[in-house]
């Protein structure tokens, strides 16, 4: 799309309390709490270079930029106007992203030739086989998308230097289908399930691999959202810990 | 071992609150909670048929008949001193109980011409690979076995009916694995992490399949085993709901 097109059609949204602001399509796929959840995740030193797979207009990796100074991030995109917007974001937030155009099934010569410190990913919620499509090709292909887990989890793990991280958020639905392309390339996997309330189930879930790592795999407790038992009209009800990391790009570290 | 050799190497242990009598070696492999919880989960009616795959002295599956009367139960043992105690436990506790005698990768025909309701296993929790070896050899079978999990699951799936499910307790560290073999042989996969308390990472899981489902994977909230933060001497502290497990046989339901 051309920006005097693209105007009309986007939001401009303030994720991590405002420290961001981030372009959007109205239609299409919309970035949630997803990916700065991803993003607080990481562990991540100043200096490191991270790959988003799949980066849409950039929220997951720019968030991490907020809470990690000093990191080299790169963004692949396999849809033009999503890479677009995330060359937009970055710059309008004073952020440094190298956005590149291209499948993360067969990456472009930019990225096959490098490795990170840590690649995150936020890879299609759906099943293409399981799922009717979405009326908008955007929101379908970041929904659905069309190249499978695996390859994005052996993607991932190419792209990653020796000891450094993946770590992917997703359904909980499709653990099965991660933890086996995970295990397949990582070592040292760690589950992070993400609980609505307490004593609800997670319906998403942050995974993490190493490079070459060969600890035994970990689950870890539940991390808790929202306070309280039931939903309240009209109130997010975060939990604090939670309200760290939306508003004040705070970490969300894995327990020890 | 022969019956004269075997009764000081025995001890006699109550579960279920009393109703069961189980005598199993005091050196080697010895029940814990982890039968009697994998029992408890067991969506048995009464007329079922249960394999117990690997059955040890028994104790899964005779809790299971204590809880679901007028099933039909089978154990599948390598271990020829298991399979006569878990006869004899069968036998003394008055529970009908098939024994036999065989290896989970190449089960004999009595099995291997059947199909059951329910298979069920508590298999062998570490990876011979991974660990130092126990000095008593039946407690080293039981512990890390030779069988890889996949050859457990695979066995399990073929033994099961349509529509009949496939229940592993297991370590959580061993979950990849699980799932992995799980997913390629069956369906409607649910995990149910057993926590010692709140907040506190699962140390089990408990991993069931469907035979033929097509729902979509479901990691259910923990089951927590003990009140409390911390564990306090000389008090066992279990939950409400895990004590009428325990003492009185009753249902470990996953969630709807």
């Amino acid at each position: 799309m051309t920006q005097s097109e693209s105007d009309a059609d986007l939001s401009r949204d303030a994720f991590l309390g405002g420290g961001l602001q981030i372009l959007q399509p109205h239609q299409g796929y919309r970035a949630g709490i997803d990916p700065v959840l991803l993003a607080a995740s990481v562990p991540a030193q100043p200096g490191d270079s991270i790959l988003d797979l799949g980066c849409g207009a950039g929220v997951a990796g720019l968030c991490l930029a907020r809470r990690v100074p000093g990191i080299a991030l790169t963004g692949l995109e396999l849809q033009a106007q999503y890479a677009e917007l995330a060359t937009q974001n970055a710059a309008e937030n004073g952020i440094d992203m190298t956005v590149i155009l291209g499948d993360i099934a067969a990456p472009p010569t930019e990225i096959k030739d490098k490795q990170f410190s840590h690649v995150i990913a936020n890879p299609p919620y759906f099943d293409q086989a399981r799922r009717t499509a979405a009326d908008d090709i955007g929101r379908e292909v970041a929904l659905a998308g069309s190249a499978p887990l695996s390859d994005w989890v052996a993607t991932a793990a190419k792209r990653t230097c020796p000891k450094g991280t993946v770590t992917f958020i997703n359904r909980t639905e499709r653990l099965p289908d991660l933890l086996s392309a995970f295990r397949t390339h990582l070592g040292s996997l760690e589950a992070l399930p993400l609980a609505p309330r307490s004593g609800r189930a997670a319906k998403l879930i942050l995974l993490r691999g190493r490079k070459n790592g060969n600890a035994e795999f970990r689950l870890h407790q539940p991390w808790i959202l929202h306070e309280g038992d039931k939903h309240l009209a009209d109130a997010e009800n975060y939990t604090q810990a939670t309200v760290c990391i939306l508003r004040d790009a705070g970490a969300l570290n894995f327990p020890a």
